[in-house]
């Protein structure tokens, strides 16, 4: 027996990066949280305390802020994939995953921007030598149907106490992500694409279940644009409970709910194309 | 010398509410999180563990929910201010503060609808056998100019590092809110004109400092509606620092910046007409 | 009728100070979040833009820092009082409220720590030409009886549902503050007392009601120290649901709870001395 | 090309369950945050809306607390394993994962606690009808060093601004868990075992790298128990920065930091026994 060094890596995390474009008087702020995990010949490190292989964690912050005064954002897609091959070029390392959060500004006027808490778009780059996978998502999409929603015939057993429900409130907070199996021509466009078909999905589908939902938004992504391989979907059901006015002698027919904070149905799930190849890499590296 | 009981009150807190209004197709929600705090002849309970002057907090909640569903919601003012008559009517109850935070959803369709994460609406009313005050406000609206802000000639001792800056971000999360001396026609409007007071002010103030851009939003708010009599502001600074490229070679002229988390300054002032008299219990009662 | 300034005051919030005292092997970190708020003569940058009074917020950083190399820590109150005594030095500073967080760490040898997350020690000064107050407190301490509470006898109204409760859960995340009208031969010493007092009378008191665990608690901590003027508190009532079983089949004679997020119920109240006058701007200035 | 559904899995999160054990005056609290989540049959729910195999996640929720009263809680890995063994008995249901984290109490009395902030203890059990596997572990465990810490002879590029540091504070937010291959005689000791060993490991190491740190805390758990696979840990670097006096004219030898709090340093690795098989789905299931 032997104790060994198994898969490891290290980085800087949430690196908080706001860009300003003002080339012109019109200006366009890019507010971001990068974050970057380098895997590689790292064992060295690990046992015996020999750094030279450590690409200091304080230099990716450096290079996050320097890339983006020497060669602009562009799209977070396009700005992780440039990071993550430079940091490949670095001797002993091999493998750069990049995750990006972007936080949207409304424009107020050319200079004045609100923050927009309606969402945030993400992307996560993997790059090493010969291969490079891209998944864009978003994360904090609240979305709510007041009816169209329902749960019955669910299996029974014991310790089933739920009633049927014929007309409910869903609510979830989105975080979706998909994958590209090849490079969009507009990465700007491609998400707003994606983004619409989750929305559209939520709010034209009928629900027999949470799952349901998952399943179409998932679908709706993919018929959109079929330069996306999977769509990986978490959504947390935010129960709203109709409160029971009986007690009162008033009727409560659909109108007044408790938002409960927890528990919460989470409902987890992929929808792929099946004739191109899964990447697990390109989620959990 | 003698130990006696000082100021006190009690209730319900953070009760999460959710109406619907479905009287036709299409759906209006309104997400609120309320609070109740009650104050009276409550020694007995103190001194004794005698409850009979205590309306229980679950009572509260069940009324606040009871209420939504007899009433309806109406406007988060007028919501408050009839649940805050309500419970001075209880024997031994003499004052009720109601506060209210409302979440704002965009709608996306008849039934379907957006979190929208810009900004909170808030309101809190204050209630006795006599008299009744009401602020509204806002909380969470994030503002940003990426110029048109300074910061010179300040005051300068043994502990002073800091250069001065003549182009700087400008960026905070307003937390405002303003007294009513009279009732306004429309709380709804009331709130859309002073919530733009802000924005509009924020964003056509050339800032020499925080304090500038606090006063002429204070003072903007006030000028556009003669109902108000105070409004008061808090403003974190969250500065964004400019990133020294020097090491690196490179220029920074403004476009690249640190997002800081802490410290941040705070500033915090309230703008007044100073031919109406003070209300101090109807911000901390 | 005009529109003015009113009260108004700024300063730096939440500076992450740790202190290593060194000067023996024996290490003791002492790890603290300070703010600071100045008032003054400052109308002019409000009104004007003019920051000739204005001694910045990153000076109020540096200055807290260079206290803490210069002078040490001692205890927080009399770091506090030291900073805030500074700040009113300043031309056109008249009022310094100086607050600070306490983190506390275990030790697990002579240079290693374990941070311990039971609850933090606060403080916060006021300091003017010629008065200071200083108020000691906690925060996070999160108590809970498993029995000895109870809760019957209260007033019921046509939306009283609750049902009494002979035996129950009570549990609450303490938040506290104690005035010092005179100054404590050990501020360490003074603030143990106080604590256990606290939690002692939390302990031992049999609970009719959370205001008569609050009142208590309360007196107790002022019976323990002469030198204290008032106690303040703030108790959440973090409800444990009793579940019900019978669904089931099976018995819950207080064994198994849902711990609920919201709503809560918040009891507040002060504990004071009645022969020392009252100083409201301790608390609130 | 086909959309299909891919890996999916849903359930209830987040229960919060407090189970006293009350047999005798000495009281003893269990306070957990329990988590299911299930996979099986369920492709007909996500595209038909058939809920048929699926059991609600209420149903779950009534079963986490119907099974504290029925059979306690025991450890709380025996307490998830149960559960998971009951869920995979539901028909169409292949897999259960059960994941808790225990809050710890400190006694004050017979019934009295505090809850103790320094650690949250994890387990997290994936059960199917043939295989079983448990990982324990802790997260929130925050240490920090004042010294024996240093960071050099690292990699330099272009972007290297650090300098290296021979005396630095070492302070990381400790999540670690590890897979136990053949199931303890007493689990609760075998936590204590492992926690035990980071603790110390943590303290005792002289630390060249954050990395050397993190392998010596897993190998020291791994050679407290042969009955251990293999620890995964995540170390955030929680940066402390000597603040420079130098503008002040003093001197700060090692003595007053700013803790930061964003970016930092995260360093993940496994540590493992090379000769047991690794398990995958033990950690990602």
């Amino acid at each position: 027996m032997a104790i060994s060094l198994g898969a490891n890596r290290y980085g800087k995390a949430e690196i908080r990066l706001v860009h300003v474009e003002r080339s012109t008087p019109t200006h366009t702020p890019t507010d971001l949280n990068v974050s970057v995990a380098l895997a590689g010949d790292l064992a060295a490190a690990h046992t015996d305390g020999d750094n030279a292989n450590v690409l200091p964690t304080d230099t990716q912050k450096n290079t996050v802020y320097a890339f983006a005064a020497e060669h602009g954002i562009g799209t977070v897609e396009e700005f992780a994939l440039r990071l993550g091959r430079h940091f490949v070029e670095t001797p002993s390392i091999d493998r750069a995953v990049i995750t990006i959060e972007a936080y949207p500004w409304r424009r107020l006027g050319p200079h004045s921007f609100q923050r927009d808490g309606g969402e945030v778009r993400t992307a996560r780059v993997t790059v090493d030598a010969d291969t490079q996978h891209v998944v864009s998502g978003v994360t904090d999409l609240v979305l709510m149907n007041t009816t169209d929603s329902e749960f019955v015939g669910y299996h029974k057993d014991r310790y089933t106490t739920l009633p049927e429900a014929t007309d409910r409130i869903l609510a979830t907070s989105v975080t979706a992500a998909w994958r590209h199996h090849r490079t969009p021509g507009d990465w700007d466009a491609a998400y707003a694409t994606a983004r619409s078909a989750l929305a559209d999905a939520f709010a034209g589908t009928y629900s027999r279940a949470l799952q349901e939902t998952l399943y179409a938004m998932g679908r709706r992504v993919l018929e959109a644009d079929d330069g996306l391989a999977e769509v990986r979907l978490a959504l947390p059901n935010r129960h709203h409970f109709l409160v029971d006015m009986t007690p009162f002698g008033l009727t409560n027919d659909g109108i007044v709910f408790h938002a409960d904070d927890r528990p919460y149905g989470l409902i987890e799930g992929t929808v792929r194309r099946d004739d191109i190849e899964e990447a697990p890499q390109a989620w959990t590296s």
